[in-house]
């Protein structure tokens, strides 16, 4: 018999919590022995639960129970959480989590940890809820030189710019509907200005570059300045907007790591990828290009991840499964996004922009104009070729004069 | 310093020797020892080869040989390579395998002889090429009771239909594109009869539901007798035509298992996979549904397959990773597709045909009728309600004295 806990009874850990009980039998199987949540700790009362014997507020008695193999830290927050899991590896516990800050904070030091006291930290939860990543990435396409992972990371996000897409209502409007669905929180912060894809794609880089790319490292912007006209704009280019992070190598040893809205081409499977789903693109040197696609959170979905990482530290007893990266303290390998070659969608407003068109032409060598029905005379909306951020900036000073940027999007 | 050999050196045995060489300095960090292949076991020359001092012809050598620890066994067919898997495990050796015939016919019995010789026989390039597909459904979504595995399985077919649904040509001259470009074989049976798709679904099926699912037990119709008319008709309801492997959970304790051309609805993300790639989707109790995506076969995607499963056993030295499947004898556990719920997309001949639609609707309740360009009118094309396959047959008996059956192709 194997004793496991619970921190945390929020969505997550009640998820964790209801999944393992009902499917306790094949989990058995699968483990090789008998398994039971011997605590749950929440500082919260659930009298009425079904499990309330279980519940302890004090984490203490779980970390000094020895019985307690395996915890699952799915409370979320840096603090408490980063000295809880401290305690818990140190203890000779494995711990699992659904805490991206966490991990993209902490993960190369709590790795280190676990590698010293022989236990293991995972974290499939962590990214994309339920869609296995994490393991995939690690080990299937361990054979691989990874040379980028993007994705959509953020379910609330794409819930919002489907939407706006499909019902060509702004993002405002939007919002609250996600909002009222329950899919987008009060305070939507984290979400829509690309916070929490930022610490998904520092975790995904971390882990396929072996470097720790912390959250401050990474270009980030949100989705909250995106228009229906730009909507519009794309739509008629052949395009979708999604919220994409992106860490690729460059050159040598360098990569460049961003999150922001991207233009993405509607034959792309990418684009395929609606409401509040998410999908993960690795491109590797033998593999090509393979994607992960889910619902991207959510009680059962990040359960399940939280679930399938309990079972393989159970399995894993006093075997460290060698996961790991590093942090020398350098910061530098992550380069400015603004030396990044890229392609741009532009809007601008001006007195007679359509005159505008060949001087802007000569700047960039080719522009793709786009239109819309009934677009202003005092707006242009094109798409330049591939060139590095900076030039583009540089091309679009002739502007400043004439006109404003409106919009700059980034081509995936 | 760890010993390997590769036996057969076709596409995928000189891929993954190519791949194996280009990545050998972070494989031997994630191994945590250098690797290096000592054998490459074929019966043909390779005198130019720059590993030609490694060919031997005496698959024994690499048997009897005690520093070799995994072998990838890439040659394909059932023998030798039965023999040869059966001998190398008993005499202590990790075997990985793309060879999805030899995994679906004798799974069950080589995991069992790996277990008993606490080696492992690993097979992530059997099914999906280099999509990581065998360890997310065995490892991640553990937690999970898995209710489903559909998927596009085999690229040259999702090639062959795709063309024909862009450029509406028959599928004589899509297939012969697909010889031309080396994606169909000269002699293209397995592929387009779906014989390989249904090796690949009873693998994912026996892994997913823990009992050897043979080929036999699932029923299999291939994409030859879809017609231009077919994918126009799909097209004008909403639907591409996609080949599907399943398998599912029905009641207590029963499976269906069946590969065939379904309608897949163009809002569906599976619509979107076009051209030579594969996606798999797998639905449980917890994840809900996930799907993986990428290109299913050529040289270095299943080289990626097969080099994590290298790592991944030289990983796990004298430690078996438990997969495993029973098989009991028994083969009544899948169910007959005619006792099946199913939707069906139909097209019939008949005089003056569309005074069948009252007749017609009144058997099965209610049904869409589907138009297109020039629709002869001795020509009926509809979709029928969910019902149990058998039932759908017997409906259409009303036909018997007035008209025929051209197509008949399941929804999915």
């Amino acid at each position: 018999m194997s004793k496991i806990a619970v921190i945390g009874y929020g969505v997550v850990g009640s998820g964790t919590v209801e999944l393992f009980e009902k499917n306790k039998a094949s989990i058995a199987k699968k483990v090789g022995r008998e398994v039971e949540i011997k605590y749950i700790v929440d500082l919260k009362e659930f009298p009425d639960s079904p499990y309330h014997e279980k519940f302890v507020k004090d984490f203490a008695i779980v970390r000094d129970d020895q019985e307690v193999e395996v915890v699952a830290e799915v409370m979320g927050g840096l603090n408490p959480a980063y000295q809880f899991t401290k305690q818990l590896l140190e203890s000779g516990k494995s711990v699992v989590t659904s805490n991206k800050e966490l991990v993209a904070y902490h993960g190369a030091e709590l790795l280190a940890i676990a590698h010293a006291h022989n236990v293991n930290y995972l974290f499939e939860a962590s990214v994309g809820g339920g869609i296995p990543i994490i393991r995939p990435l690690n080990k299937c396409l361990a054979g691989n030189t990874i040379e980028e992972v993007s994705g959509i990371l953020n379910g609330t996000t794409n819930f919002i710019l489907t939407k706006m897409i499909r019902e060509q209502v702004d993002f405002e409007t939007a919002l609250k509907t996600a909002q009222k669905l329950g899919y987008a929180e009060k305070d939507p912060t984290a979400d829509v200005e690309g916070y929490d894809a930022c610490r998904k794609i520092c975790i995904l880089g971390s882990l396929a570059f072996g470097r720790h790319i912390y959250p401050e490292m990474v270009h980030c912007s949100g989705i909250t300045k995106i228009t229906t006209d730009d909507v519009e704009y794309a739509e008629n280019a052949g395009y979708a907007v999604k919220l994409i992070g992106t860490v690729k190598s460059v050159g040598e040893d360098q990569l460049t790591a961003i999150v922001c809205p991207r233009l993405v081409s509607k034959s792309s499977i990418l684009a395929a990828v609606e409401d509040v789903y998410n999908a993960i693109t690795v491109i590797g040197d033998g593999v090509g290009d393979v994607m992960f696609y889910g619902k991207g959170a959510g009680k059962l979905p990040t359960a399940s991840a939280v679930l399938g990482d309990i079972i393989d530290a159970l399995r894993h007893k006093e075997r460290n499964l060698d996961i790991s990266w590093e942090d020398t303290g350098e910061r530098d390998f992550v380069i400015s996004y603004k030396q990044a070659e890229v392609s741009m969608y532009v809007r601008i407003r001006a007195d007679k922009a359509d005159q505008l068109k060949s001087a802007l032409s000569e700047m960039f060598g080719k522009l793709i104009f786009i239109e819309r029905a009934g677009r202003p005379k005092n707006e242009l909306a094109f798409i330049t070729p591939n060139m590095m951020e900076e030039q583009i900036d540089e091309n679009l000073t002739i502007l400043s004069h004439t006109g404003d940027i409106l919009s700059k999007i980034r081509i995936l």
